[in-house]
């Protein structure tokens, strides 16, 4: 095999606000030759998700933060071009934490093998990947929706938003989305639907909130945080749940983290927040898997991947249309 | 029987920031014939709770507002003088919501005698009422605690947080207190048994945490809110759970609550905030009184009434002493 020349994306520093072209560092290395047990990926399609501007931060979080000069991580898929473990053979296609490379060598354990016959590669990313497992454990576990629940969703176009307003409604709830647009909040309706789409950048959202819940929110899905969640806190229901899964709107802050003023509507409604990453639900991914694929296979669950070509230096642009809520569903880089 | 004259505190306004004499109208009105079922009882003792505060502004919240014009409403507890009921007596002792009035007309079914025999009548309204009550189901149904535990508790001097500690050692946790001012903190170490207490109004409250819980928060039990409910956020443990029992640090505020801004620790910890309300567990009050008299009888926890003795005019002086933070133990106003 000629020797491969690999184009990385680096962590320089530590970003302030959005993060910048400055924050990282392009380097052009070659590709070393291959331990046991590791395989060879070439990166196609890389996964562009809001947790990415955290992993930037330094300090503890539920994984370590990236180290400056280290790759900068992410998820991604490709085809196996060289392998050194026994399960897998060039032509593979396979997922994992590739991070923003065009290459990368990793433990075979620390790889699946998806299988495209009948799925695009990148839907592994979006509603069969980590979006999916999240919106499947998160609502269905940590909120533990049940048959009549009204399901509020924020990020309601987004990777995870999307896939749980869907489930809600296949496990017989309503699904009310909020999403910034009104392409966005009819794509949720139309393409996906929800009973209804709140535009929080054109509606009074605590407003059509109480028009769209008049028996108030038995589960909100917090993917933004900000005043969307103190909007929410304080139309939830007796003994209704929150699942803390992101807060894309304080990510970028410079001025701190906004709490939520009226959690205090916990205790009048008898109610609970309980924070989740989906990593804790890996040994039920298969179980998720099945249900979920079962449920594309009968057309109830749409998955939608909004796909990006672009140089592998494009990182930080593309990371910023994520930020910037360009995105209609799983936003996924594909490496041109 | 001659005709009673009642002395009753009535709401007038509702309160800005601390409430003040001029919120309230003192007045004497004759005590009316008794209705079939009704109980009169002559009011000895009232229960002085930061939930009152809730009490007197209008809005939803997990009871409704006192009425401008109605009697203040308050715990209480006092003599049985009359009885239309057959299930009560002159001379019965009870408990009840008597409202801060010297005399309370209140249906049978309302009232719970009680037995003053080797427990105090005050003690029916602190460990053996509510207080009791809250500490009881907070700590071990909402906050799920389990041996082995750290259990953080705010307000550690006060009604529901001296009891919250004492039963975490019981049940073989470790408890760590947070009150204001030396006294509070050896009252609740040395008396009490605590493990530790943290004063907050002259200690770094974060840095001794982290010194005390070097494994971190597994329960907090919240009864102030605001900065302290903050630091106990950041200083969570995995799968750790934060029980919302009251915000005695928020209810005067004249600018609205403070959010908890590290909220997202609940994520990065898979932990939970829950809130609650003793009055949901009604059911099940009898499993706790006897948990507790038992405990009490063994020697293992020790209640603490702060009695105050004072005419009834002086309800809101006296409330005031509470918000200040001047009991130890529970508050009880002595209808002197």
């Amino acid at each position: 095999m000629p020797q491969l020349q690999n184009r990385q994306v680096k962590l320089a520093a530590r970003p302030v606000g959005n993060p910048k072209r400055e924050d990282f560092s392009f380097e052009t290395a070659q590709v070393a030759p291959l331990e046991d047990g590791e395989v060879l990926v070439r990166v196609s399609h890389l996964s562009l998700d809001p947790a990415m501007r955290g992993w930037m931060n330094a300090g503890r979080s539920y994984i370590p933060p990236v180290e400056l000069g280290e790759v900068m991580r992410a998820g991604g898929a490709g085809e196996v071009v060289e392998s050194r473990h026994d399960a897998f053979r060039p032509g593979d296609q396979v997922t994992g934490i590739t991070g923003v490379q065009q290459y990368a060598a990793i433990k075979g354990e620390r790889l699946q093998k998806v299988d495209t016959a009948r799925v695009p590669l990148e839907s592994y990313l979006g509603g069969l990947g980590m979006p999916g497992m999240t919106a499947y454990f998160g609502l269905l576990d940590v909120c533990a929706m049940k048959e009549g629940d009204t399901v509020v969703v924020s990020g309601a176009a987004g990777a995870v938003g999307s896939i749980v307003g869907q489930l809600a409604r296949i496990k017989g709830g309503r699904a009310i989305g909020i999403a910034g647009g009104a392409d966005k909040c009819r794509f949720v309706v139309e393409e996906l639907g929800f009973d209804a789409c709140v535009d929080y950048k054109s509606e009074d959202v605590a407003k059509r909130l109480r028009e769209l819940c008049p028996d108030r929110i038995n589960v909100y899905f917090d993917n933004v945080g900000g005043e969307i969640l103190d909007i929410c806190l304080a139309q939830i229901a007796f003994h209704g749940r929150i699942g803390i899964c992101g807060a894309i709107s304080q990510y970028n802050s410079t001025t701190g983290f906004r709490g939520p003023a009226n959690y205090m509507s916990l205790l009048v409604n008898r109610a609970r927040m309980e924070g989740f990453v989906v990593f804790d639900f890996a040994k039920r991914y298969g179980e998720a898997v099945a249900a979920m694929a079962g449920w594309m296979a009968e057309g109830k669950l749409k998955v939608k991947e909004h796909v990006v070509e672009a140089p592998v230096d494009q990182f930080v642009e593309t990371l910023g249309k994520l930020f910037a809520g360009e995105n209609l569903g799983k936003m996924v880089m594909k490496i041109g």
